[in-house]
């Protein structure tokens, strides 16, 4: 008994120390969305590879989100059937899981660290969950009035930003709100109606000041000054008014996800169109067209704001990127990486770029300098890229 | 016997998981120069104490700099005394140092990583390390001739930039030099002559561009834009035109630390003079002067861009901090936070602030909305303050 008891001692022993090897190179872990697959495969930038294990049962992955403790010690990602799961980044394993909703679409986390918030399509509205318990504390139903009936929305764009605030927008209520977690009954503290009907996804500005809501067939976006809410929402525009562009897609918006910022620029991604906007990052006011080769989905900036790299849809399109210099706005590079360019991200110091192939099963790494590809990898179906920088940053 | 190794096991086993444990907040943990006891204190910024145990026997503390790896395993920290150490996040304990001189000044890792490089005031030079073995792969001399005579110089203001580059300024030499991380041999690609003599400390923009060095006794500054060293250097100036200021101290030249910049505004801290300068972002001219109570020492953003914390030096002002709105340039609040505040620091979303009290000794934690003092530490003769996510910064 002694001598098993001993051997059961050594093999804990053992795997504790494993546990903890494993758990150094936390900073530069980059979780990968495997979309078919309920996993995120886990990308070491340090070792340059995948790890052999992928974080598996984690629930229907499309479109999932992932935002990460300011330890470092956890990682939380929301799913479409609902599941609000925790991982935690030192050993790569869930560590926890409350079903929030039938169907969520975003996750942010309070700057206080304290609080996961998640948006919910249905039966729509917002769920506030501690984040060490994961004891859900409030639900917040998003119910308006729409022509006079009362309509329970779905919620998107939802973001955290300073004074402990989260914002959100009702997709079907058309508004826009701010709730107050700095608060222990979380209320929402201001409501304000879009500037055009059926918001569809939002972003905001690095320093958490703008929120900017985008309208499903509409080239108006909704401003939201959240230094200033009581000057209410302003309408900005991303029409071109010299030009007249065919439309290559039924839909003309323009894409949420992030805007890419540099000097005075912000560079704004249209659906549906060959061309990206550029508006002036002081008065919002539309400044010119940038022509690309097809119908952009994400433009990315670069760290160092010299130039950047934008991805396209339609399979015609989707196997390239496209490198814009910042300075003259002007395409200087085309990449043909692969099947499906789904998502890409920058490392934070701008030196990589990591890129999912999706029709390809790949996870590409490209310097960033010399635009060569390092390193690619199978993964199943990759889509979302998320580095655990984005603890420390304003907005997700 | 059996039973002796069992207990054995069992210790064995109780001190990996304590130091497995130990490694899981890495992401929060804040380190605080203790410049007169050869330590670092460290700050749980999740659990809210310091931890138990300092890291000890650095070296010279004063002045000591500190920089993270990408995958924040190991923090590197260079003193005075010439002694460059490398910490284990995870344990919390020294792992390797390497002597890269007789007197070090400043620290930056390669924007790959791969490489530390060291400033030196003696002998003088520039010293590059590898940041996994701690190896010593060249030693830069910084020699050039001064009105005809060969010198060897001080170096000062060394930071990285895109393209693993590394630049510095040479205080006795008057040159910039730009040095090639990129290639193997770690050439100098490129020197400038500085726009006025000395250059003591640099600051570089946050996304990398802009690099700008202050001289002794001058009211120059030397900007090298880094997307275009082939422009070479470019004279700014700090003084304001309409006022003549009495000065409070001897020298007047601003102090290089990190300039803030929030919109179209960069904050410039002068020394020896009871004012902020404000330049232009996009042009680099003066704009205006914004009176503060004392000769300010550091101007500290917020992440949130929305106001700046202002610190001061000398026995009447040291105490106070200011609140400067961004948006109208004025003070809102100020806070007396204890005897000589010799550093402060947002963390990284902007919730909290950390402030080292020297004469105090204490380590203070201020609630950043309400500017509430939070939580008090003793922590001895606290200097510089450091956080992990400055893995992920451009120019540190």
């Amino acid at each position: 008994m002694a001598a098993r008891g001993h051997l059961l001692t050594l093999a804990l022993l053992a795997s504790s120390l494993g546990a903890c090897a494993s758990s150094v190179g936390v900073g530069a872990r980059i979780y990968v969305v495997q979309r078919e697959s309920e996993s995120l495969a886990v990308y070491d930038a340090v070792a340059g590879e995948i790890l052999p294990s992928s974080i598996r049962k984690l629930g229907n992955m499309r479109h999932a989100t992932m935002v990460f403790s300011k330890d470092l010690r956890w990682g939380y990602l929301a799913t479409r059937n609902g599941l609000l799961s925790r991982i935690n980044l030192a050993t790569g394993k869930p560590a926890g899981a409350v079903q929030t909703s039938e169907n969520s679409i975003g996750i942010a986390i309070s700057q206080d660290g304290r609080y996961v918030a998640v948006a919910e399509y249905t039966p729509g509205g917002v769920t506030i969950v501690d984040a060490v318990s994961l004891k859900i504390l409030k639900q917040i139903p998003a119910v308006t009035q729409v022509e006079g009936k009362e309509v329970r929305s779905r919620t998107t764009g939802l973001v955290d930003t300073a004074g402990n605030r989260f914002v959100f927008s009702l997709m079907d209520g058309s508004e826009i709100w701010i709730l107050d977690a700095s608060r222990e009954d979380f209320p929402v503290e201001s409501r304000f109606k879009t500037a055009a009907p059926n918001p569809f996804d939002a972003t905001l500005t690095p320093e958490g000041r703008y929120y900017l809501a985008g309208h499903f067939e509409s080239d108006r976006i909704s401003l939201l000054d959240l230094w200033h809410p009581e000057l209410g929402i302003r309408e900005v525009s991303i029409h071109d008014p010299r030009l007249d562009f065919d439309r290559a897609a039924p839909i003309k918006m323009p894409h949420m996800e992030a805007w890419a910022i540099s000097g005075d620029d912000v560079y704004v991604p249209l659906v549906g169109e060959k061309r990206l906007a550029v508006l002036d990052r002081r008065t919002w006011v539309f400044q010119r067209s940038v022509p690309v080769r097809g119908n952009p989905v994400y433009v990315t900036m670069s760290p160092t704001q010299r130039e950047l790299w934008v991805t396209f849809s339609g399979s015609e399109d989707d196997r390239f990127i496209e490198v814009i210099d910042t300075e003259t706005s002007k395409v200087t590079r085309t990449i043909e990486a692969g099947k499906k360019i789904y998502h890409l991200v920058f490392s934070p110091r701008g030196d990589e770029v990591y890129v999912s192939a999706n029709q390809d099963n790949r996870f590409l790494v490209f310097d960033a300098s010399s635009k060569r590809l390092k390193r690619e990898f199978h993964v199943e179906s990759p889509s979302g890229i998320f580095g655990p920088w984005r603890a420390y940053q304003i907005g997700f």
